[in-house]
This record gives C-alpha cells, structure tokens and sequence, in this order.
C-alpha cells in the first residue's frame, strides 16, 4: 500500500505542476485524444464526457474534460467524436504461439493426448513460435489488447514478435518435468528461463518470468528453487492452478490431502510474485490464503466452460479483494484471444450460475479486464488505468457502429454488444500501433500469409500422427 | 414428410437438367460465387470446398465443385478466395424496434416495470418503430442474418423497413390483454393483425404474423380465436413460451396443474404454425408434445443466461427432432442482433450445463442457426440450406482476418471464433445486399444519425419517468 500511495503523491504533484504551467502557456505533446467518452477505471471510476487524454513519450500526462486540451500542442491529434477511450486490455494468461493449432480437433474426446502433444512433439521450434505468436499478437492489437501474460516454450522469440508489434508483455518460460522442445526437463527449463529473464531484465515492454506449468507436473523442490530464483531476480512466476479435479486429487495424493492452493502455500510459493490461471476448484480458505499472498489470478471463463471444466468463483474473488483478471486461455483452448469478446460471457455466465441477474455488472466485467487484470499481474502502478503517471497504453472503441447504439451505458455496451471489430485505434508506451484499423509496426498480410502457409505442415503431421483433420 | 420428399425430388430433377444444359451450352445467370468454402447445410452437410454457389433471379439454381462454375456466364461474379458461404443466419426470435432502449438500465432489479413499461408507454410510434427497426436490421444485415422472426407493435412499419432493406421476417403482431401503442385489448390488437395479414399475405420477402405475447397475458378464448384465424389464414402464430418459473405458476393456477405446454396443448393452440420462443422450464413430455404437434422454438440461450432465467435444454430438443433454432431475444435481452455473435456462448453454456466437454459440438450449432432455425419458422422448404430450387439468402465469411486463422474446421472457426464483423456479403432473395460490408440497399449513415438523435427523448423520458439514465 505504500508504494501506491505515493505513486498517487506524485500523481497529484503532477497534476498541480501541469496546472500551473497551462496558465500560461501550452506545453508540447506527443498525442493528444479530444471529444472522447474516457473511461478513466480509476479508482472513482470516472468518466468524461467529450473528454481529454494527453499523451507525451510513454506516458499519460494529463486526462480530463474538453478544456484541458487548449493546455497543450499535440503532434497528432485523434478527435475521436464521442468514441470510447479507455485503459488497453490486458489478458492475464494465454500460449500465444498456440494460434497455429486453432479450430483442430475441438470438443475431440482426450485431445490433448491425441492431438496436441503429440503435434507440439513434432511441430514446436522457433520457427512455429514466431509464426505463431506473430499472428496472435495481430489479434490482440485489433482486439484492444496492449499487454498479455504468455506460458510457453521458446519464450525468447516470443519476446521478439511482442519487441517488434510493440505491445506489452509477461513472458513465462515454461519449466516441467518432462522432455519438451527446449528443454530436456525441469533443469533445463530453469536454466533456460534464466539465460531468458538475463537477456530481456531491462527491457522497457517485456517482462521475462518463470512458467512452471502446474503443481503436479513439477516436483516440490523445482517449485521452491523458482520461488527462490524469482524472489531473488525479482521476477514474476505464471502457473496453472486448480484447474480440474484431477490435479485437486494428485496434490492430496502427494500432500496429505492439501488443495493445490493450500500446497502452494505450504511451500512457500503462494507468493505476491504468483498468477494463477483458472482456480476454478478453489475452497473459501483457498480465496482466503491466495489473498493474503497477494497472488494474482486469471480468470479464464470461456475456455473453462468449453472444456466444462466449471465456472471459477472469480465474482466472489473479485468481491473479496483478490487480485483477478480476465484472460482468455491459449486459442486452443478460447478460442479467440481478445478478452472483449468474452465480456458477455463473463457477464452472462455468472448471472446464471449465481441464480441473480444483477451478479457480475457490466463495471466489474471492464474491472477485471483493465484495473483488475493489472493487480493480477502485480503491475498497477503502471497500466490498467487512465491516470496521469501511468503508461500510455490507450484503445479507442468505435461507438457509431450499429451494434454500439445507443449508448446509455457505456460500460454495458462494452460488455453486452462490443466485439473486438469495434476497436479502432490502439496505443502502447505512447505509440499508436493501430489506426483505424491499420496495423502500423507490422505487416498484417505477410504474418497472415505465413500462418496460413505454416498450417499445411500442421495438417500433414496430423496425418503422420494417424489422426484425421477434424 | 411428403412435402419434404417432393421437394428433394424436384431438386435432383432440376441438378439433372443442368447438367444436361452444361454439356453444350453456358448459362446466363445473375450471379455466381466462386472459390469458396462452400458449407450447403443440406442433410449430408456436404461441404465444397473451392466451390461455386449460381444465383439466378432470387434462387439458388445449382451448388457445387469448383467444375459447375463453366457451365454459366454471370453478371456478377464474386470470386471470395476460400471465404465461408454459408446460408444466411435466421434469428427466430426478436423485437427488433427495441434497439432505442438498447444498454439502458441493464442488471436493474425490476427493469421490467421501473424502465421498460413506462418508456414504452410513453415511446412507441410509429416513428420510434421505424427507428428502432432500421437500426437493427442494419446490425442483423451485417452480422449474417437475413431472415428474422419478430413480435412488437406497428409491425406493419417493421415491414417497410424490412422490404426497404430488402430482408426476409415474419412479422408478428403482438396481442395482449393490456392496452399498448396500437390496440386497447387483446380484439383491437387481431383487428390491427389482421389488417396487416391482409396487406401483406402476398409479399414475396414478408410473412406477416399472430403474436400473443403469452398464454399468461391472454386469455384462453383469445388464443384459441388466433389459433382458428391462422389456420384458416395460414399464418404462424408466434409466443413466448414457459420462460420463466412464475409463468409456469400463473399457468398451473389456470389450467389445473398444467405446464404451459401441456395448457397450450390442451387448448388446441400447439400446432404446426406456433412458433414458441424461449421454452426454458419444460420438462421431457412437454418436449415430446412439442415434438409431435410439429410446434417450432426458438432458443435464446444469450438473452435467458443475461436475465439469469436459466438454460432450455435446447441440446435435448435438437437432439430429438424438435424444431429448433437459434434467436437473439430482443436487443434490450441480449443485446446483440445477430447469432453469430452468440455462437460461441450456445455451444460453451450447453458444455458447461451438461458437464460434457463434447456437447454441443459447432455443426449443431451452425445447424441451429440455419436449417434449425429455417424448421423452426417452418421454412425450410425455401430456406437454411444451400440447395438447388431454394431462395438465395446466402452470406459470405472473412477467413483471412485474425481471429479466422487457421481453419482446420470451419464449423469450428464460425463458433469458436467469429464474430459479426467477419460477415462480409450478404446476398437476400438473389440480391446483393451488403458486399464487403457496405450496405447497397440502404444509407447507413442516416439510420446511425437519426438512432442517436432519438436517444435524445429516451434519455429525457426515463428523466421524466422518475429514473436514472444508467
């Protein structure tokens, strides 16, 4: 709480000295949005109509009504003309490179074991990843997503494509006990996620961390050695937990009848550096002790439901104070990869199973996609909100387009009607990355082309692995 | 079943003469699609793939490889690269004019009465009717649906919207036992029904209806009169139908214990031209009953999870035979138009409520949305499927945006995946109505700008009301 407290110190220092130079005379700016419906997800939850966000280097210097603009000199100006303007979405966990494998073999009975391994056996390698994690990163960008949490393998040339696209990212590089692409075993793993975090420590957009997959495919000791590790490099730590039933019922088997979360715990590694995704199977003592850790987690509702794996107590989480966010899952699992077009989903689905149809308001669903999102990643003194401070990941949603009218309630158009065609302009660490719908650091056609190229490859080995393209 | 046969027997007898044609000479047609994915929805659900959909006047004439595209010359061709062509999407269930009111209040406790009512008390015209209906049919045109089923007042100003836009409805006019905007009571509102009947009963595009809002707001006399009148003018009749657990209350306190099924049954008003929305709280005779009475559904799964109403076992239905289609509900219940944008939640709710990962695999749900909803509306003899002799309502998928790549299965990255802006042309009746998403047929600019000058007096009417605008 201190470290937030005077962040918000400084704020209001800022705040004042911005004032005081706007008397007499204009202060020049990198971008500057005007006539916007700002969606600020501060703490007060305020909004401005026709309202103002000035950007200069990577940072937020100013937001607030129609007059603030005549305080500044903009290089470029979006006068968005009522549109949304609000905090980039970020999506707390997913396996981007996993793109590639997506619409195969959905609702295939055992798929992981018949489809997935065995094509990641064959088909994980640089070369997939980038392709991968490219045309993933595209569908962010033109879903409004600015920052994602990623767990896979080659983390490095993931980290690559996130350089280049220019979004934000947690990159986890994933440690388990068995042989996989780049790594022969846990060890392994360790040792490549520290070459990983040594490379990208400084990076200004990309955080590197350590993915151990989950409690039951890794080893007590491993779980400690990265806790340790990452306390000690200041890092983050990206797990699966309390997923499905089984794992609930091999961490008893292995720890005296522990749930996942009260093992972690009893480790040592239920920690403020932790994000659990899923935590679907999880006792009130469990929301209760990943709280008091101030572990963060990912809600990831729609890929939970198709798998009928059950729906996380996330509202209840969410109304406790715990540190949870929206995240979609890998495509394989999603299927899409911009938390806005799971809004309704999250909305509607915790209407039904908490038997309430006021459960779940539109507020909160846009909470845990920005605000809430940014403490389950323990960055919020940096992103998940509109404040002067913070940095300038922006997205402007398109309200003038049939499905966004009319707009009473901005927060329930977003949730009940957006999907992530309506995102028009995209801006991270300052930069507009997307206008209009044009991607501006990447080329969209040629990422396309060679996504769709890499899936001949996938088809065949599906064959060679005698299973059918289904 | 005879109809059925006889149909399929005039179809093969026409493919016969084409090809016969084929042999020496080309065709003029109107229009033909090439290159596409072509998904017929036929009983076999034969897929083409670089196939060729012709067009000529408002039906389809042939469907097939890439080889039949020689035998004719068309005016237009459009050559859509591997793009789905699917047929169009049939929303079952609507109130289309309701867009006006659209993210007003939503999650409200008692919305119902403290919003809905008294605005539309003091809204509905003729003028906000028209509004709201070009707005909608905007939204459905370009999320994929070309035929609608919808119940609200002044549906014969519904209707010039509709043929203006040149989309397919059925057209119901609501009958209730309270005074509403264009009747007094339940004899006024089958007066203006059938004075709308008559003036419609011959379009080519419209089918005008019989809508009692409900057997709990009609009397049995009322509904047994709509029954008698849409047989003997062979019309549908379309209600809502066991939605929520206080209908089945009301109803058994009527009718001896009955469920609303059993009542409607018992009454001689579930046949073969009802079409019944919602059928949330029935039981497995009230299926087998709406099976046999040939009584078609509409299941609104996103509009019944929002208000927390529960889940129809719509799944059960399909599986045995009912008829059974996908529907929106209304835009305040939604809130979206179109299905495609609802998909994903139909096939991911019915996993997660049958706790079966592999239920309600994509085909059933592109079924549901097409030749379902086609039986459902008791259609399907000219709709829902891409078949030589049916009418040319066909639409046309983006496969190459982001969130559409890879395709492994397109049943697969339509209800996983997509949403309504990938819907790129859409053709109703033989006619181009949207290509690549810019509407031909009407100016979207002026219906946008005249829907949000008319939230203007929604706003200053709940104002006026006693409520809040949120």
């Amino acid at each position: 709480m201190f470290a937030k407290r005077h962040f918000l110190k400084k704020t209001l220092l800022a705040t004042s000295i911005l004032f005081a130079m706007s008397v007499n005379a204009t202060e020049n700016v990198d971008l500057m949005i005007t006539d916007a419906t700002v969606l600020t997800m501060n703490d007060n939850k305020t909004i401005y109509e026709h309202g103002t966000v000035v950007i200069k280097d990577n940072k937020i210097i100013a937001v607030g009504d129609a007059s603030i603009s005549k305080q500044y000199k903009a290089d470029k100006i979006l006068n968005v003309a009522g549109d949304i303007v609000m905090p980039g979405l970020i999506n707390t966990h997913t396996h981007v490179s996993m793109t590639v494998f997506r619409s195969l073999a959905d609702d295939v009975p055992n798929r992981l074991h018949r489809y997935i391994f065995p094509l990641e056996k064959k088909l994980v390698s640089r070369n997939m990843v980038r392709i991968g994690a490219n045309l993933g990163n595209l569908e962010m960008v033109k879903g409004g997503v600015t920052t994602y949490s990623d767990m896979y393998y080659f983390e490095d040339e993931v980290a690559k494509t996130v350089d280049k696209i220019g979004m934000r990212a947690i990159l986890g590089e994933t440690v388990i006990k068995f042989p996989v692409a780049d790594a022969k075993n846990a060890q392994e793993g360790i040792q490549y996620a520290l070459k990983f975090i040594e490379e990208y420590k400084n990076h200004p957009r990309i955080t590197p961390a350590f993915a151990p997959h989950a409690p039951y495919t890794n080893s007590t000791e491993v779980l400690q050695q990265i806790t340790k590790l990452a306390k000690k490099l200041n890092v983050p730590v990206l797990i699966h937990l309390a997923e499905s039933k089984r794992e609930n019922e091999k961490i008893a088997a292995r720890a005296n009848g522990k749930t996942p979360v009260e093992y972690m715990h009893s480790i040592g590694s239920l920690d403020e550096r932790l994000v659990a995704a899923h935590m679907i199977n999880v006792s009130a003592s469990d929301i209760e002790l990943v709280k008091k850790a101030g572990t963060g987690v990912a809600h990831n509702m729609s890929a939970n439901i198709k798998s009928a794996k059950g729906v996380s107590p996330a509202l209840a989480m969410y109304d406790q104070g715990v540190r949870i966010g929206l995240g979609t899952d890998g495509p394989m699992s999603g299927n899409t990869l911009s938390t806005i077009d799971e809004f309704n989903q999250v909305a509607k689905v915790h209407k039904l199973v908490n038997h309430d149809r006021g459960a779940m308001p539109p507020i909160k669903v846009i909470d845990m996609a920005t605000m809430g999102a940014a403490r389950a990643l323990h960055m919020e003194d940096k992103i998940g909100s509109l404040e002067v401070g913070k940095l300038a990941d922006v997205i402007v949603i398109d309200t003038k387009a049939p499905n966004m009218i009319p707009m009473y309630n901005p927060y329930s158009v977003l949730v009940y009607s957006a999907n992530s065609a309506n995102v028009r302009h995209s801006i991270i660490a300052g930069k507009l990355i997307m206008e209009d719908r044009k991607m501006l650091t990447v080329n969209e056609k040629e990422i396309i082309t060679e996504a769709i190229a890499f899936t001949k490859k996938v088809r065949q080995a599906v064959i060679e692995n005698g299973e059918k393209v289904i």
